[in-house]
């Protein structure tokens, strides 16, 4: 209740600055001419704005909606066969134009339509934009953002920016990652917390301490010219509670509306698909909220789902995007969501959106890929081209660790993660990660044993999917979720700061760069990264697996041309296997060369394995 | 390799006993008139059998088959428009008839074709016979099998048999049980741990040590004489090493040969759908032995398969039997065992089969039941109507002894089972059980805590599906499989002995009867499942269920004329339930009867339920 009032409050105080018949908002603010999206619903607001006619000689107008604000009118124009260049739009009272506003129609950027979104190629390297580097010192704080930077408080803005990514390009470049999955970037304007940015405040707008939409343009186009790939972090499910939008809400259901203000999501997505639940479940789950500064958007609310559908093709054209991860997708109104999907993959065929689903199940994960069979049971199809593989995450939680050959221990669970691959629709298009900006790091789990850590990434790295990296890791860095919160897992990279102590994107050739320990973390993922990129059996392949024996996991990677054997020795004993068992994988081939160790092998009879010691081996 | 040898000493004695030009063996013994399957394979064993021609005046003979081994020959004949009678085949050599041989069709129980098979309005009684009750010392040993009867060897032969099911009806009757479910009684005769007779060695004989094939004719009479269903367990998979086909093999393909003689399945059954999976494990899974006494059958042999098909439906016709158990279904060979089940299912329609599939994964178990969307994905489907309830069953295994309310235990495994249900193609029926012979005994997970035992049956009983209950657990016994071994789940059941020293079978009230405790398990049990009888809405109501809260578990069944609510609290805590929360459920009923405690119940408001304790609230 304490949430609404501040709403209240602040509402009036926003008005009190605007003068009468004024449109102090548009949205989007302009589009692009010639998209397979032409009809674009145009957002007004504007005290009053609602009691205006709208016309245009300029462009033809589909559709006016008012809504129960008279703050808005939604102006739905008919972009189709339009040039680029400048429409107006009249504001009329009592048959006087009032005012008038330029709508703008930009000429796309040729190709646009067609562009290839990340896949099984790429590498992702996922970061924290306020915890990764700070580029730009002069915008820690700023006169329209509430919260100040704060670099003690593990739960405060730090001052990372895109500026900092910016200037660490080079950096990512040489590790060997492809594409850059930054946590959300939009406004968000809570007065504490806001750091992590899923609760945004304006979604036409970059958060100012992390730069300047132009400046989001300029790190697409650096990282464009280095061949990496940019993902944005969408948030479909919530926007946050100082959101200008929600301040001053079109109507009551752009927001799931509880008696009691706020209810928390009961957070259990079954009741999605569940055909037993009962309904007040699914709703909680659905509707509830995230968090209390999250109110749950209501995506089956026509406008809206055509807001945050313009609003996601309006930043892919605007900074030349390559993909989105889609947060919390799971709980979204499911039927909405998928429409949204469909929406954006038919202006981008060749796009790529993987969402989260945080499920421990492969049905259910399955259940949210585009054309899943198990979807289609319940008549479902999300459109959604690629999930993130939280089975196997889970398993990377704890196989490493398990040291013995049991019967459902150790490498077997990745085996078996596998072995339900038929169960989705497309496994090579499951993100594959050890660890993320909500989970325990990697380093952590492994209690920083190095061998340990070769094993996670050479798995990640070398099986089907798309391989996600939490920035740090490739340096050993730890964080503890469980017992020290989200902060510890979200810790700044050591030499983002000027000042910093120690630079981690140095080289440890360098004075003051990377630790001997950091180094070695690197080199080793770096080395596995860079021969990935070029080595694309790994990005397509089929993959075959064998049961582990003796804890010790072989599958190989192939194609027409290549085949890759991988061995996880994940015991600690050496192991000697036979390669007779082999004979599917090994085909003819009798020689190979280990690619971490750069060894040459003889694979005609046995391969010596040493314990917790993985291996990469191209077959010659 | 030691058992190779035995095999061939074995069938080199066994040959010096049989005149030369005789038929040994004549499988199936006889056939009926009228039946779906008309033609039927015969196989004739004699010694150089295949020398002789085979002609018949009586009957069409569609097709004659020899093998490698000339001491069989397998007769196909027409029975189609047959009437029943005898039927003359005559084994001829250089054209004169050697000797005949008559093949009689009988006459089939009218309505045969079209019995209905147990459903989810049954509740199955599993016992084992050896352990049951002895009706028959006289058969304890017996002259022509091997092992003798040794009471005091808990893997040895006991003496139960089905004379002692015969004498206990009443017994089952009483309980409230529908169904039973023997483990095998065709003949096992292993020289050693026979008693669980999965190795058998005769398909068309009961193993005396059990009775006659007209004993089991009998007892199924005397069942359907009470309204109960017999469920044979059948085990296509493999056979005994004592089988005289598996001494004297028709060729060597039907059974799965190995260049060392023994090789253990690898029992990763994921292999049967896993498209990563590498071939030499799928054979490793499907061909490995189950056993070293039990070698692998090669179910994709026609001959084989026609036999074990003609086999199953002689015993279905033969016995009157309700239904089959298929032991380790989801080892066989998987297109051959869809084809067994299907021709089972054409010849009697409305029958039911249940498969074991004991695997741990929804997606995976769903994959077996008939028309599966999961099955389809692979292209498969096994046409099995029934499987067993696997996750339930884990579920069952830790959650009464999760007494907090946690994310992810206590109540919640329950209800996330059933959240997947969308992933069968019929829920009600899949069988579930707390234990069976394979797993530890329900009391001693409880470790005797009767009240997690009024909580666990209370909840197989009224959820969907068939529930199946093991001998014994409805008097309190005990059985530690972990740390003692399968003789402890199998102990004799008190009172099945002549001098036992206890008879459990008889009331608390007549001396030397129950003890207090086994009354206060077997009233509860009786009190539920009698109840259960005569309530069509638990056979075949929706189910409704919601997302526990404090430990308590709250789900309704319901169709147009009925609801039953229930209410299972897991916590240590007294509750009481807002019952605004489960209007779905309730509709306007405002007042219920609890059937555990026969009390009347306001539902208008709150629902106090006290710890640990269950509720079954009849609506009205």
């Amino acid at each position: 209740m304490h949430s609404i009032k501040i709403i209240i409050i602040f509402s009036v105080f926003f008005f009190s600055l605007n003068s009468f018949g004024q449109v102090d908002r548009m949205e989007p603010p302009f589009w692009w001419s010639g998209m397979n999206t032409t009809q674009v619903q145009i957002l007004f607001y504007g005290q009053d704005i609602a009691d205006y006619e709208v016309l245009s000689e300029d462009i033809s107008i589909l559709d006016i909606s008012r809504t129960e604000n008279s703050n808005y009118i939604f102006v739905t124009i008919d972009t189709a066969n339009k040039e680029p260049g400048a429409y107006t739009l009249h504001f009329k009272n009592d048959g006087k134009t009032a005012y008038s506003k330029v709508f703008e129609l930009k000429e796309r950027k040729s190709g646009s339509a067609s562009r290839s979104g990340f896949d099984s190629s790429d590498v992702i390297y996922l970061l924290m934009p306020d915890r990764f580097a700070n580029g730009n010192p002069d915008n820690d704080t700023t006169k329209n953002t509430i919260e100040n930077v704060d670099r003690s408080n593990p739960g405060g803005r730090h001052g990372g920016d895109i500026q900092g990514i910016i200037d660490h390009l080079d950096y990512i470049e040489e590790l060997g990652a492809t594409a850059i999955w930054s946590t959300p970037l939009l406004e968000d304007n809570e007065p504490v917390y806001s750091y992590h940015t899923y609760a945004q405040s304006d979604l036409y707008k970059i958060d100012p301490r992390y730069g300047s939409n132009e400046d989001y343009q300029r790190l697409s186009a650096a990282m464009h010219q280095k061949g990496l790939r940019l993902i944005m972090d969408y948030v479909t499910n919530h926007w946050g509670s100082k959101h200008w939008l929600i301040e001053d809400l079109p109507s009551k259901d752009w927001i799931h509306q509880w008696p009691e203000g706020f209810r928390r999501s009961n957070y259990r997505m079954t009741t999605q698909f569940d055909n037993n639940a009962a309904k007040v479940d699914a709703k909680g789950c659905m509707d509830g909220w995230f968090d209390t500064t999250m109110p749950d958007m209501n995506q089956s609310n026509p406008m809206l789902l055509q807001y945050i559908t313009q609003n996601a093709i309006w930043w892919i054209e605007y900074a030349d995007l390559d993909g989105l991860r889609v947060d919390t997708y799971s709980y979204n109104d499911k039927e909405a969501i998928a429409q949204w999907t469909k929406s954006i993959m038919d202006e981008y065929p060749n796009f790529n959106i993987v969402g989260e689903v945080w499920m421990h199940d492969q049905a259910q994960i399955s259940y949210w890929q585009k054309n899943s069979k198990i979807g289609a049971i319940t008549g479902y199809n999300s459109h959604l081209p690629a999930v993130m593989d939280f089975t196997l995450h889970d398993a990377l939680g704890t196989m490493f660790n398990e040291d013995n050959s049991n019967w459902n221990e150790g490498m077997i669970k990745a085996y078996e993660n596998f072995a339900n691959d038929f169960l989705y629709p497309d496994p090579n298009n499951l993100m594959v990660f050890v660890g993320n900006h909500d989970t325990n790091r990697v380093n952590h789990i492994f209690q920083s044993d190095f061998n340990k850590y070769k094993l996670a990434l050479t798995l990640i790295l070398t099986t089907r999917g798309i391989p996600q990296l939490y920035y740090g890791d490739e340096i050993g860095m730890l964080g503890d979720k469980d017992n020290k919160g989200d902060g510890d897992i979200r810790r700044d990279f050591p030499g983002g700061w000027a000042g910093d102590s120690q630079n981690a994107f140095l080289s440890a050739a360098v004075a003051g760069g990377r630790t001997k320990d950091q180094q070695t973390y690197f080199d080793f993922t770096k080395k596995i990264l860079n021969w990935r990129k070029e080595n694309s059996v790994i990005h397509s392949g089929k993959l075959l697996q064998y049961i582990p024996q003796d804890n010790v996991y072989v599958y190989f990677r192939y194609n027409d041309d290549h085949r890759v054997m991988v061995i996880i020795n994940n015991s600690l004993k050496n192991h000697t296997i036979n390669t007779q068992r082999y004979k599917e994988g090994l085909q003819d081939f009798k020689k190979g060369t280990d690619i971490i160790t750069d060894s040459n092998m003889d694979l005609t009879s046995q391969i010596f394995i040493p314990a917790k010691t993985p291996m990469i081996i191209t077959l010659k």
